[in-house]
């Protein structure tokens, strides 16, 4: 006898047809069924947990009463589209979420038409679904266009800057939801936050305008009077009584707060709105990581699990009883490049008082968690803000303070006017700490830190460095803290070696000087000249190379900017080939600053030749995979020194 | 006998403290005064004369009641600090603005000790004044920190992010005075600009506050009932029907709106505050351009004035009754590039419906005015919101809609991020219109469009282009929208050439190819692969090298990316010595596409020289006398020609 499926309901249900033919009723049980299986598979797979779980509601509301097969649907970030994904034919490939070829971990829009925008960085939803809805409007087109925003996306100046051109708008129709639950990746910082709070007290507000209605009728004494001398002003207070003020001063029609983890409560709130014409914005409290076990009190544990050690292949999503066990632990054994960089922070936080540390919404993910509880005077939480982040560093700068900005590489680009204007103009010695720089891998195009070299070093009188190992970024964060300029140290994910790990380099630490390389070992057959991490790939091509009787040189370029010329001339005139090693894009990358140095400086020996990663929107897959599709593992740069010779290298 | 001096008072006045001696009473006089020097001088001098022209009154109040020897003061954006130059140590100089050697256009930190910051670009005020604040406050320095900002760059994004970090900060002081006069250098849009105006009726409000205490006090029989009926939610109301309920539900502590032209209300308003601690925001009510003849109900014909023709140096400042005539019409004969792209994109926009240009607050400046009267339909002004007005147009482009994004080519800086996620990761055919691109020449470094090529080149499948003349411009117009991918065109600041002014090119125009470039003239002694307007000096260098007998090719390259490898390979092996020639750093710039092609290519013939502009920080001077500072004149490219040869080519 077969036992009974236990997600009954979710068997049904293939994309938001199917789901339509659910009763109403039996929709609570569909979302548990939904919750389960997510909490199920990204238990194996890894991912973003806590956004999708706290949504399950919403997103089983959303497309019980909008069609996004026509409606457009933009949800940011897009952590928040599992369920989504789930309900929008995807359920079979569930299990493939993050892998090479399987779903992507956002939305994205070549992955399914239900997909109305791919989203990974925060706070855009509700410009694109504007730009959506005036487009729609113009080319006379009818449907419904609806932004999920988080309460810390909200807090992003561009999600603000949309608000305030919508709420000034007399023809579009614009359905944003307010997801609140009260965390980023850490807790929500900022005003807005503590507003959002109050407005959770929503039945008082209801109370005080209720009570206000009763207070002007129930004075018949001096009620006529009273019409009269209040004027327009009563219609104002009723007005301004009413909650979501904030939001009705940018002009919005503002709704809520609603339980969102009551699904027939964010029913009945989405079909009232439907009808409506304008702007609306609906605000919805959620928990993040609702049903995740053990993460009730603490909601970044649940932002995201990593793969568990696959001990089969996931061919269909195991559908048992909910797993009671908290979220594998996020550390891998070794140090991260990003632990090696809090570790040295706080060492020089010891030393100097006017060190600050400064991040976006991601104290843990840049490695500063300690940091906050160690110097909690100095520590700065700026919300997913990063024009402000660079901004305020750079008042701080110019009080005297030395801030070091830790921001992702892909995300200092959100802040880049400032990082021009506030720091490089003013010449003021800004730190900017860029994790994450390099190919990410699972989190996929949009997390990427392919450009910053390109980004950053067009513009004058910053210096750029990358360390080699974990010792060599404490010594760059030392020494841009004796710089009078604005720098950057770019650092990649992941695991980063101790100077005795690196493969085949036995000889003496060099300290640094500004602007000066350091060869590591010496060959006649050949040079690459690696920048930051990609020194260690560099040494093991090396050694593959010495078994083949080929010697190269490895140099370890420390600075992009200024550049080492002397040292790149003298260089590209011992051998006839030099390559230049990046995980960057080829494209105005550590490379591009090698041949420019060489043009301006007239003709070299070596025939000089740049690796770095191709020009190309690259899919999410893992670092490994990535590494290899871009042609940057050790046996891809061996292969450079073999071309004539008998054979490739075995990868 | 002497004739008496017109401005008696400001001539005692050299710094603040002799501000302070003047009394009270006489600061109104004081300030006509000033608002007279003024205007006087920029009619002559040309600069940003409308801002200036607002404040007058509140910076002789703000250097009145503080002390900004040692406090601090950050304008944003710098336009307004003309007053603030005369009463700080500078009026002997005031005559110098904007050139070579002169004082700067904006506030400058290495001018004056009392410029606390640097300041080109709107909204980032508050954040610097934030992190001055914290910073001081770390350091145990006692002092205040002022950021004045205008109600247009109050819709910057990031200057809500400072707001939101500020309102929830327990321990800081600063004050943010918003100088809301309804215009950025366009009307202000957006929602937050109807709630000013609302706000700007402040005495409803107040009538409003009154008739609620009366109401309560004046109904004994329910009265006390009333207190217990009401409880808790009728100090909700009150507070609630203050004025700028917006900043105080940001954590701000709101006064105003005050009148920014009576001194003595200002002085008032900033003495009773300059007690207070925490985070105070003060709503001054001024007029953009406040006494510039003609401009009442024109606010952006004040902005900004052209430079009178200069009949005598004027050495010192003419103080002379005020010249009661408008200010000097803004444009030069011939036509503008900004000209040519309003004219093209209007013609485009007539032969395809989907077509819609994007402005962010610089209708005028893009040349979109005429756009926007003959489809209103179809133009929108985002405000000073890059970032929205980027995302906005990726959302348009999902709908179907063919987005131009006219954005000055330092302001796409502030919509980087949007650019890369929202148009290239999803592969949208945004047009990006980049005017000033390139050396801006008197508004000096925070303007200049210097590194559009390495920051928008390093992203993937973007056609990045630049026309030589204006009707390249219209095809490029014309073919960036047959693209189904992202597209930028980079154009100057200034006059356009007519192809046939173009010097001593007379040959068929060859009709635009993707990645391909067009060959303007052959000559065998070299040549010059010129990027954009710089093909003008390319030819121009020609004509020189000409007489000299030396005859060079002139290529047009029309696409930076994808860039023309055969092309480029082809021309290299056709010579000794290429030089490439663009307006933009010479680091990841054009130069560098053709070096990193030239790499990836094998070995060439030529020898490849890279011209552009040097990798520092220019100060601000005329375009003429910047383009011979960065050696990018005619005789400059001439010269690389020479090297070896008998002379110099006399510039």
């Amino acid at each position: 006898m077969d036992t009974p499926s236990p997600t009954p309901l979710f068997d049904q249900v293939n994309n938001p047809d199917d789901l339509k033919k659910i009763p109403r009723e039996q929709l609570t049980a569909l979302c548990a069924e939904l919750r389960r299986v997510i909490l199920d598979t990204v238990s194996i797979t890894g991912g973003h947990l806590g956004s999708g779980m706290g949504v399950v509601e919403l997103t089983v509301a959303l497309h019980y009463v909008f069609d996004f097969a026509d409606d457009r649907l933009v949800w940011d970030v897009g952590h928040q589209c599992y369920p989504h994904k789930l309900l929008t034919e995807r359920k079979e490939r569930f299990h493939t979420l993050r892998q090479k070829g399987g779903l992507s971990g956002f939305s994205n829009k070549w992955e399914s038409n239900y997909d109305a925008y791919l989203m990974g960085h925060a706070g855009t939803a509700a410009s694109a679904a504007l730009g959506i809805a005036m487009g729609d409007r113009m080319q006379g087109r009818q449907r419904h266009a609806v932004a999920v925003v988080g309460d810390a996306a909200m807090g992003c100046g561009v999600a603000f800057e949309a608000l305030n051109h919508a709420g000034s708008l007399e023809h579009e129709r614009l359905l944003v939801i307010l997801n609140d639950n009260r965390w980023s990746i850490a807790k929500t910082v900022g005003a807005l936050s503590r507003y959002l709070n109050k407005l959770r007290a929503g039945p008082f507000y209801q109370r005080a305008k209720d009570t206000m209605h009763a207070l002007i009728q129930s004075i018949p004494l001096v009620g006529k009077d009273l019409d009269q001398r209040l004027g327009d002003a009563v219609d104002m207070l009723k007005n301004m009584v009413s909650p979501g003020h904030l939001f009705e001063a940018l002009g919005f029609r503002y709704f809520g707060p609603v339980d969102g983890h009551d699904v027939g409560q964010v029913l009945e709130a989405l079909e009232s709105i439907k009808k409506l014409d304008g702007v609306v914005l609906l605000h919805v409290l959620t928990e993040k990581g609702k049903g995740v076990p053990g993460s009730e009190d603490r909601y970044d544990r649940a932002h995201a699990a990593k793969p568990q050690p696959v001990k089969k292949k996931a061919e269909k999503v195991p559908v048992e009883p909910c797993v009671l066990q908290p979220v594998v632990p996020l550390q891998k054994p070794g140090r991260t490049w990003t632990e090696w960089f809090g570790d040295g922070l706080r060492t020089l936080a010891k030393k100097d008082p006017r060190l600050i540390a400064i991040t976006a919404a991601m104290p843990d993910g840049t490695g500063l968690m300690e940091f906050r509880d160690e110097f909690p005077e100095r520590f700065v939480d700026a919300g997913i803000a990063e024009q402000h982040a660079v901004a305020l560093a750079s008042g701080l700068a110019t009080s005297g303070m030395r801030p070091v900005c830790a921001i992702y590489s892909t995300f200092l680009q959100r802040g880049y006017d400032q990082v021009f204007q506030e720091v490089i103009l003013q010449r003021l010695p800004v730190v900017f700490a860029m994790d994450r720089a390099g190919l990410v891998g699972e989190d996929g195009a949009t997390h990427n830190g392919l450009y910053d070299i390109a980004y950053l070093r067009c513009m004058p009188g910053l210096v750029l460095m990358a360390p080699k190992d974990g010792v060599e970024l404490h010594e760059m964060l030392a020494f841009s803290l004796t710089l009078d300029t604005p720098s950057g140290i770019r650092y990649p994910r992941g695991n980063a070696p101790a100077p005795n790990e690196l493969l085949g380099w036995h000889g003496r630490h060099q300290p640094l000087q500004l602007g000066r390389m350091e060869v590591l070992r010496e060959g006649q057959d050949g040079a690459v000249l690696a920048y930051g991490h990609m020194v260690q790939t560099a040494l093991e091509a090396a050694a593959l190379l010495d078994k083949r009787g080929v010697h190269i040189e490895v140099v370890n370029a420390r600075f992009c900017k200024p550049l080492d010329e002397q040292g790149v001339l003298a260089l590209c005139d011992r051998h006839d080939r030099v390559v230049t090693l990046e995980d960057h894009v080829r494209v105005g990358g550590f490379g591009s600053a090698v041949l420019e140095c060489l043009a301006a400086n007239g003709p070299v020996r070596a025939q000089v030749q740049v690796m770095g990663v191709p020009d190309e929107i690259l899919d999410h897959m893992s670092r490994h995979q990535i590494l290899e599709h871009c042609g940057l593992t050790a046996a891809h740069v061996a292969e450079r020194f073999l071309v004539g010779r008998d054979a490739s290298v075995s990868r």
